[in-house]
């Protein structure tokens, strides 16, 4: 069998969904969107040694690229719809395709995706794009800007985790449970997509914290041209990341990234009906600040103190938008 | 100013156009489909090293990513509307990233589209996904499936040219107009949107010519159930093709890959209103050959004999959809 049969043998497993009137193997998908409904787009890039380590299981890098870009679209309060995936391989290899392709299959299905299309392509780095599209009622999207001096900053699940799941790739630890759980936070991160769905009429401004919670919100605030105080003590750390990196914890969580946690910001008498609403949901919600009408972010320790020297909207490489 | 900073200046450029709710700079672009249209989308990956070398110039390979990915919407006989891309650098390099994207804004703008949402990030080999969004009215997108015995075989403009291109640039040549001609064609591939929009409703099949007339031809016959024979004399070459590689011209015509030209299968009685409608446009079309019942793709001479060893459907790395 030659790649190229390997390739379409691969990815033609992929269901064919909703709205999809011509799937892979034209030019072009061609896609019907409801009436009543507007488009939600956003592609995401994972490469080899950059955001994940050399010799990642298929399987994971599978999951962990279908959590990073569906999570955009659980920041939006969209559906997920379809999905394309470019991928540059450094050889065709059944042995990672076959696993991969299968991974990416099953996680497509969980998350109520159908693959459409694809490009795949030799070169020397193993990178990985994919473009999500999402459904959302017409005007509904849930957006960076909106958010309100007043607001309560609401933020989803624990922060950090993914951090720390890193952290045990990269100086291994003994096996135990709360390791096993912080590795599975780094690979098969959950997109928020329910909740947000659930919360969009309540909320003003959401994103989906991928370069970290002060990072992320920087954004939020830029894009809302407001400010915000945040309580460090408030920030939720779960209990694992807490036994195996006391010291760090609450750094990770502030800074860590790709936790892909939602981080909403809501008027002061929605907060316990959307924290109720989480609840339902099995999510927890934890009201970690406010937002100011004065600019900036200032990070306040227990005795309402600034705390300094955080890193904050760190200039990193990566910009998603 | 930072990286971070560099990207955000440099891809703000582009114009927001028609459709677009919310575009760069929130966690997903928001675009709304018109009434009565369908969604056409397609994504297309170049490598540094694999699909263009190293040291191109990054206006060169803005224009080069743009008219391969728009290719395959006009493919489709769509209008292209939105464009995401994701980009992965070895650094984060003003004298790299402005140019390009300068010259993707200008390009983008010139075949009708607007850049919506991006990933940029770090990883050791340049490679760039451009998702190209388009629109067609529904039920009337061009497809692979469709061609008949008795069709005729239509290909726009001239075979082989970007072949000739880089081979210009691999085994250098004094630079004449012919070189510069050649050149051109690999660089800067114009996709035949206008064309296939006007000749739509004529067409029973369509696709752009991407892996070589033979390959594509292939996929065609495959996706329709049909068979084909083709004129080699008749695969139209350009006058430079011809006067700078007369050894290579005829087989670069039929399997060089990368024109981007059209390739059409439509009745006979539509062959001359489609030639004349593609003239009226500036574009020659040519007839190179017929859609047999029969399976198979048969090359044949002057003679009406078969031609031998032509590389058909050769098994590259590469697959699109």
């Amino acid at each position: 069998m030659g790649e190229f049969e390997l390739i379409r043998r691969c990815f033609m497993q992929a269901k064919q969904g909703a709205g999809v009137i011509t799937g892979i193997g034209d030019d072009c998908a061609v896609l019907q969107v409801p009436a009543g409904q507007q488009l939600v787009v956003s592609i995401d890039t994972l490469v080899e040694g950059t955001h994940f380590l050399p010799g990642t299981p298929p399987a994971e890098v599978a999951y962990r690229l279908l959590g990073a870009a569906v999570s955009d679209l659980a920041a939006a309060a969209a559906t997920p719809a379809w999905l394309t995936l470019a991928l540059t391989l450094p050889r065709g290899d059944a042995a990672w395709l076959e696993p991969f392709a299968a991974a990416l299959a099953e996680r497509a299905t969980e998350l109520g995706m159908s693959l459409v299309g694809g490009d795949t392509t030799r070169g020397a780095t193993l990178t990985l794009s994919a473009q999500v599209h999402g459904l959302v009622p017409e005007g509904q999207a849930l957006l960076r800007s909106g958010a309100r001096a007043g607001d309560r900053i609401l933020v989803s699940g624990t922060l950090g985790d993914s951090r720390g799941g890193l952290e045990t790739l990269l100086h291994p630890l003994p096996v135990d449970a709360d390791v096993r759980y912080l590795q599975q936070r780094f690979h098969r991160p959950e997109p928020r997509v329910s909740l947000a769905q659930r919360l969009r009429s309540r909320v003003h401004a959401g994103l989906d914290i991928s370069d970290g919670l002060l990072a992320d919100l920087n954004h939020m605030l830029e894009a809302s041209g407001v400010g915000a105080e945040v309580q460090q003590q408030r920030v939720p750390c779960s209990a694992a990341l807490r036994r195996l990196y006391p010291q760090h914890a609450s750094e990770w969580a502030l800074s860590g990234g790709e936790d892909f946690e939602l981080c909403l910001s809501v008027a002061a008498e929605q907060v316990r009906g959307c924290v109720a609403a989480a609840e339902r949901l099995g999510i927890r919600l934890t009201e970690v600040g406010c937002i100011t009408a004065e600019p900036g972010l200032r990070v306040l320790d227990e005795f309402g103190q600034p705390v300094e020297g955080l890193a904050q909207g760190y200039d990193h490489f990566k910009e998603s938008s």
